[in-house]
């Protein structure tokens, strides 16, 4: 046992003498968290005699150690006994684990409780099982060392750190009756994700949300440190966690039957407290805020495991964080350490001579879908169900001629958004999620149906906070994403609107979530779950009040990264086909579909029937804003991605029309970027005959994209015409200006465009020389005019569509 | 005045009567503070009339109004009162301006204490200049609405929020005699950074640290939202605070008076508690970790702002964001309104008939590189010291023949960074700061010299830890990034180690980071800093324990994006080639350095002189490891990049020269990933004329890239050879498997590479049809083999250069 002057005795059981554990259910708490223990350093260890029913040999054992034990006791500590009050209550219920480096010991409770043989049936309940079990962790074809999307009753990859409480509450959010048990490592709560992540108990509605139950696990270490919350004093840490909303219960310990008799103890008040809150709130009408019952629970790192290897303790510290002893098919030594450390949980007490759990460790398992691994929440896309959608002609803008109105794209998706509110306000299962700024980005149409979650005081002066409402706002991107991911995964649907630049605050999450979306393709068991839709909007071309820290074009870029199965990005040029994709992301399934869209006002271009052809081609032709005969190919193709930069494509095309009448010009403009990837890279992407036919093989094409130019030759470099495609874009020029200069600065304006042309036109630089003055007079009476005035050249700001 | 019912009245100050403020003392705060405010008034909306002389006209209103009002009035508050004590204490402090919208704030005080002055002679302490202020701000070709770069005295960009506190840490950490105030906003008080960096307390060494004031500004209000803290009851709150670590001293109020004076016992509190701390530690020999006092400045958002406007309240809410008035050049009411506000402040007490700051107002001023503006900390390239390196020969590994041996190069760089950390020994003007993984990444070798910073409970069984440390390790990117950044710009030099994968989590940071390096090149005042050195480690391609979630090469992608004057990637292949890097990255300047590197053991291919010319270079023909014999074009090029595809090339090199020895084969390896960049797009871009030579223009090039494959084509696109580029790389194809299985499962192992050759070079396809057989049978042997045994093959596990 561990030596830490930490450990002391556990806390003994209160006063309540009903609250005394029966013997026989401590005596089967212990036998199933003995038998978990055995399961994991089987996991670790072993690829053959499974039940020790002959003396371990060096060949027994895997000839590459991986995985992580340090933290894998305590998982299987609360497993045990989640299960035993899942039993006792019948508690709809999931845990969240969040040390999910202990892949071990969710996969062992999985298996004991025979959820995992439902999802992967040759991994039987015996010896046989128990052998496939051992050998395929981490073993190559095998399973992740983690718990991972092929994990049963898991809704979180376990390798990233410092998402589990968000997505906790994302599970609970909408779900009443539902009990979210989430497990929080010592280290994990050292992340700014999960410190942020606390006060989402500020947005938990007791009457429409479920429960969480946060067990913050302190075992003391990182991989080679203290971690900080164990080494405060425990008044500072219970002073942290009622700070943070909590009232918190402790469990320290290193003695077994103490600790189980504490640990009953503590989730036995914790769930009585949750459910008086609960009724107070439900049938009493309370609507304080309530303080959340939450459990400590201090036990040694690597507990149960050897004391010492070779001379130096690991039991209770670092050490025992992944694989304790490293030497076994070497080291005599540590060969007997192994079979010693694995007899001591007495396995012939545990399994049956075929090697399946005896009743002793079956009593307290919960049966059926109450299981833990077998719950339909932790594999939401079970109980997903369509989401009502209006009719796009219920807000799409009349548009008889391009380019005679304008509209905010957002405030116009925003009315559609409504209507999905009002349409789910029975179901419950539609939140819209963005870090403060829902009204920001216009679409606070919304608030007329839902409200912004707040359980916190409310004063006179605040606007549209509602104890039930759907719109969830917190200055976090971190813990609006970890929510709307939980949510998602759970089997509801989700919009997460953001700023354009500080989606990059998400980065590694979404690799993370698009990985879990990769991974569970290839899970038939796993159905498939809405997908991840983000709006990015107040975009890098119109940062007016913020400038240069707020122009980030990005993260469409990293999101191109990933796996072109599960990533798709639109750029919709307008209202109506903003409208069109939103239709179409929403009712889509395991994606993650970045749209990026402007908040500020926008010509029309696109009636809704256009606009519906236009996104379901993803890329087309617009006939009526080039000059094409269509008697021969056109000389140029002016191309073009994103909002701003289809303004700047079509006043360059009318400039063109006015100065260069004979050139045959041809635009085409780009909703779904992934249609310039090779057909064989994306399922979106197009073949070479239609880009061919579109950007033609042999004619410059300048293309105007909304982001770093560069992207566009990374999607396109295999295509016949690269050698002839020059992109526009930004290229990090920013600062605090208009919008105008922001595209003269970065050489996407439209007179910038148009000397593009005649520069590539072969034969166009003698003809049109004198445009091309023109032109750069332009650009330089724009830069005169812009130093005096403030604001942009008359010709730009009051410019119109004539065509 | 805001109705706001939890303004209480200010807390009156305490028992102490030599604590009362003088009445004069209070009268020059004030006039100060209305003055601050009226230059933060003016610069929103004036262009002209800055001191009101005559009435004010829509004239005199800018176009457009950009800027943020409701933060700007605390900061002048805390500003105003720092002005205080720092002339009365003659303190060496810094601040962070947290809620860096409110740039007018920090502007107009940078103004008032002249140091605007002298870092922009235009812009003079006078009407003129006042004109020259208000006229630029938010301003085509003027400056940002953020504190910035351009702004004196910061080292924080107010834009994307979360990073304030980590910053004045990195500020504190080795400047004992330095006082680090800092500001947060309760709006960037919720983002997972700031909460995560609380605990950097545990972390600051009373004795060689300087100390960290944390200001923590409730205003109630985000943009559209309450923020959380502002609405939790004091008691919770104070309990938060506590449990952080720190004793809150709170002063709450509306009524400036009173809050002056609560304001000043505050700070007069904190200051004299921090001095005993310090003295406690420094002579009394205190080992306890210190509980920092900190404040707690409660008062309304747009104080002395309109208090309503159009019927709606102002002043108190989250109206106040912004521009408060919004109309003022179309709306007389909003004009009556708007020089109402402005007068006010009482103007003509406050400036003279020439627009100086009358003496009043200059009262409390502190002098020279005491103000805030003025203070070299915030210049730290004014401080910054070369950094004392070993002669690289001292740690390098001999290498007689490429590839006879291996070692771990992390490893081997871990003893460098050991040699600078006793060089630094007194200076202490270097740290090595990550997320718990120096020893994981095997660096472990400065334990030697340094350990690990830690102010919290140390136990027995702890190594390294050390209250003196200055290796810094706790389990948050983003503190660890933040920490890096504060340090570097006050004039320091350091590394960040980390796991290539979960650099990503810090993306937006970075991207933050090189804006600002990219920004004061631009800045002639600003004097240059150390680089950001990242050293990317446990790569994509050795996550044996992790698998999948642990694996992305992406960081480099999102880093070559931004502005090419201000990022290096280097992927060193070996040992030699990463201490070469390391030397040159510690030594450059005003960068952000990426490079990758691997800790498992790694053939040597290079001495460390050919190392450092090879270095130099950036990339090169390895001729020992080709076949050319220099009479006449190669037949095909193999070229790599980071340390396993050159790995895999040499092995394909290998099998090529043993199946196809007539075949001229070069091998080219790229250490300096800008390299491939056309000379205009990058610094380190290499001419047309050295690419041609070095891949040839018409002969297939088969490169193993360590990341996307992708990357490489984006930065090669426009080289004339591209059509014959054909890259290998990470394809997301991940899981938990060996290494070679890795490089199998991406297409990038030697047989593919083989197989890439034959199907590229012209008329290889017949001649090789053998070859090819061979390999596709080593890739199935491979696969049969590793299912089987969960290991590598023998003949790849063993193999070996016999170059």
């Amino acid at each position: 046992m561990a030596a830490d002057p930490r450990q002391a005795p556990a806390t003994p059981p209160q006063d309540d003498p009903a609250r005394e554990l029966p013997q026989d259910e401590l005596a089967a708490l212990d036998a199933h968290w003995r038998a978990a223990n055995y399961l994991s350093v089987g996991q670790i260890y072993l690829m053959a005699n499974p039940l020790l029913t002959e003396p371990l040999r060096p060949e027994h054992v895997k000839p590459r150690l991986l995985g992580h034990w340090g933290t894998s006791p305590g998982l299987n500590l609360v497993h045990t006994h989640l299960n035993r009050v899942i039993r006792a209550r019948d508690l709809d219920a999931v845990c969240v684990w969040g040390p999910g480096h202990g892949g071990p010991a969710v996969l062992a409770n999985s298996w004991l409780e025979g959820s995992y043989t439902e999802v992967y049936p040759d991994v039987t309940r015996d010896a046989a099982g128990m052998a496939l079990l051992f050998r395929q962790f981490s073993f190559p074809g095998g399973v992740p060392s983690h718990v991972a999307p092929q994990t049963p009753g898991s809704i979180h990859e376990g390798g990233e750190l410092g998402y589990a409480l968000s997505h906790a509450y994302g599970a609970a959010f909408d779900n009443p009756g539902l009990l979210v048990t989430c497990v929080i490592g010592d280290g994990e709560a050292e992340t700014g994700p999960l410190a942020a992540s606390w006060h989402s108990n500020k947005f938990l509605d007791p009457v429409n949300d479920g429960a969480v139950l946060p067990i913050l696990h302190l075992n003391g270490y990182k991989i080679a440190n203290p971690a900080v919350l164990a080494r405060l004093p425990e008044a500072e840490l219970d002073a942290l966690l009622r700070g943070y909303g909590h009232e918190p219960l402790h469990v320290t310990g290193d003695d077994p039957e103490a600790v189980h008799r504490a640990m009953a103890h503590a989730l036995d008040t914790a769930l009585d407290r949750i459910a008086a809150l609960q009724d107070a709130a439900r049938t009493g009408g309370a609507t304080d805020r309530p303080r959340w019952p939450m459990i400590v629970l201090r036990t040694p790192k690597g507990w149960t495991g050897p004391a010492e290897v070779d001379g130096l303790p690991v039991e209770g510290t670092w050490r025992a964080h992944q694989v304790p002893l490293s030497g076994v098919r070497e080291d005599p030594e540590h060969l007997r350490l192994l079979e010693g450390w694995l007899r001591s949980y007495r396995p012939e007490e545990l399994f049956d001579e075929y090697g399946a759990p005896r009743a002793a460790v079956r009593a307290l398992l919960p049966e059926g879908r109450r299981r833990l691994g077998a719950n339909p929440h932790a594999n939401g896309g079970l109980l997903l169900r369509s989401l009502p959608l209006p009719p796009l002609e219920r807000h799409a803008v009349p548009v008889d001629k391009p380019g005679s109105s304008l509209h905010e794209p957002t405030r116009v998706l925003g009315a559609l958004l409504s209507d999905v509110m009002e349409a789910t306000a029975g179901r419950r299962d539609f939140r819209l999620v963005g870090p403060d700024e829902t009204a920001s980005n216009r679409l606070e149409a919304v608030y007329a149906r839902t409200g912004k979650a707040w359980q916190a005081e409310t004063l006179g002066t605040d606007e549209h906070l509602d104890r039930h409402g759907r719109v969830m706002e917190i200055l976090s991107e971190h813990t609006c994403q970890g929510w709307l991911e939980g949510y998602l995964l759970t089997g509801r649907h989700g919009l997460f609107s953001c700023y354009e630049a500080f989606a990059h605050i998400v980065d590694s999450m979404v690799n993370q979530h698009v990985k879990w979306l990769r991974t569970t393709r290839g899970l038939p068991w796993r159905a498939p779950v809405a997908s991840l839709n983000y709006l990015l909007t107040s975009h890098v071309w119109r940062q007016d009040h913020n400038g240069f820290s707020h122009q980030d074009p990005g993260f469409v870029d990293h999101v191109l990264n990933k796996s072109p199965e599960a990533v798709r990005v639109y750029l919709p040029p307008d209202a109506n086909t903003l409208l069109a994709v939103a239709d179409h992301v929403l009712r889509s399934r395991d994606y993650v579909n970045v749209v990026v869209a402007g908040k500020q006002p926008c010509f029309d271009w696109l009636s809704p029937e256009q606009a519906r052809a236009h996104c379901a081609r993803g890329a087309g032709l617009w006939e009526w804003a080039g000059t094409e005969d269509g008697t021969r190919a056109p000389d140029v193709v002016l191309a073009c991605a994103g909002d701003v930069p289809t303004q700047e494509v079509l006043a360059a095309a009318q400039l063109l029309r006015r100065h260069l009448p004979s050139l045959a010009v041809r635009v085409v403009n780009v909703v779904d970027l992934a249609r310039l990837l090779p057909a064989e890279e994306h399922p979106h992407g197009m073949s070479d005959f239609e880009y061919d036919g579109l950007f033609t093989t042999d004619r410059p094409v300048i293309f105007a994209y909304h982001g770093y130019p560069w992207l566009i030759h990374r999607l396109a470099y295999r295509r016949a015409g690269h050698p002839h495609l020059h992109v526009r874009g930004y290229k990090e020029i920013g600062t605090t200006t208009t919008p105008f200069d922001m595209v003269v600065g970065n050489d996407m304006d439209r007179y910038r465009l148009v000397m593009d042309v005649i520069d590539r036109v072969p034969g166009l630089a003698v003809r049109a020389a004198a445009v091309r003055r023109t032109m750069e007079d332009a650009r330089l009476r724009h830069h005169a005019w812009i130093r005096e005035h403030g604001t942009d050249l008359p010709e730009v700001a009051d410019w119109t569509w004539d065509g």
